[in-house]
């Protein structure tokens, strides 16, 4: 097998870390028990490498032998193909897993993120945008709570690459406490990061950034 | 070959009309010359079955034989994986593909649906959360700007499924005109909606929704 080589930043500031995308990859690898290799770059002073590897300059990317996948959705989709840990092999189970693995990217992504990031930066939150996401962001939660009624996972009653990325989408939201009204979406959330393969992720990448702070 | 069945609404008022999402799917139908037939769902009072094809609520999504595919982005990969009118079949190029594919679905619409959906709301846009948007939405146009310094499409000289999702993407950001500094971005969408595949998906969409018109 040709080696997997997942790169993300050499450090970053302490409030982004554990939201940092490569974990979702980490996360992936460590659940397909796939191995792999860690490898840094600059989160100062971007290089045309860098842009050549990642074209908006973000992280992470991975190379698999000789090919190069951007973009963590990206990356989560190739490494499903390679195990069935992330991806069932019935044609209907898998096109139910893509179909809600796409719409955590996509769908329920676009309001979470921009809700996060609302957050993070400390606005207000009284303007018509910002209310309108938060509208937004809560009629996607309403449905995913209705889906997620008696149901552990998304698809067919397994975990699969759907339920890592929708719980990785949904736990930028809870950081920020916006689960607090959808009691599925918290738990979903809670059982999706007890698993081992979770666990071991975060700790990798908090180690990894911490061995680049100075002394 | 199991028949595909695109469902979309069975009208939607005016403004909307042309960027309801079935028209991605329409598009790429039409570059792969899969035969197709269109279905309708209410617009109006959402029914449970509904709901239970998509779980948003929302459309489109497609059956194809005993398989059923709900969001748009999800839908355009298991259609590129029937044609390589949309997928090259190098495993590089492939991986390639993927990656401005998803992409385009979440780096890229992240920004660029809240930017269209705050002007389609006619907010003021004086707001930190408006503002950040609008910076958001410049860096990532900024970034496609320059990879797409000449060259026709994003991926090894020829028309993919990504350059569809990227010029669907940011079409909705061109119709509020939001690609006036972006040069290389507006020619993109330009030469992407000329093609033949663009027109006629569009016209049937148009035709489509006017059909339901009241008299």
């Amino acid at each position: 097998m040709s080696e997997l080589v997942l790169t993300t930043y050499d450090w970053v500031p302490e409030l982004p870390r554990g939201l940092v995308r490569d974990l979702r990859v980490r996360w992936a690898l460590e659940e397909a028990e796939l191995p792999y290799r860690v490898a840094s770059t600059p989160f100062h002073d971007r290089s045309p490498e860098h842009f050549a590897a990642q074209p908006f300059g973000q992280v992470p990317w991975v190379t698999d032998g000789d090919l190069t996948i951007f973009e963590s959705g990206a990356i989560l989709l190739h490494l499903a193909e390679k195990s069935s840990a992330l991806m069932p092999t019935d044609p209907r189970d898998r096109a139910e897993v893509m179909s809600w693995a796409i719409a955590a990217l996509n769908s329920v992504d676009l309001p979470c993120q921009p809700w996060a990031l609302f957050r993070f930066m400390g606005f207000p939150g009284e303007s018509p945008e910002a209310k309108f996401v938060e509208e937004f962001l809560k009629a996607r939660l309403d449905r995913i709570e209705a889906v997620l009624t008696g149901r552990e996972w998304l698809v067919c009653d397994r975990f699969s690459v759907a339920d890592l990325l929708m719980a990785d989408v949904l736990r930028q939201v809870g950081r920020f406490d916006g689960l607090a009204n959808h009691a599925n979406c918290r738990a979903f959330v809670a059982r999706a990061t007890a698993r081992p393969a979770f666990v071991k992720a975060y700790d990798d990448q908090m180690a990894h950034f911490a061995a680049a702070d100075p002394a």
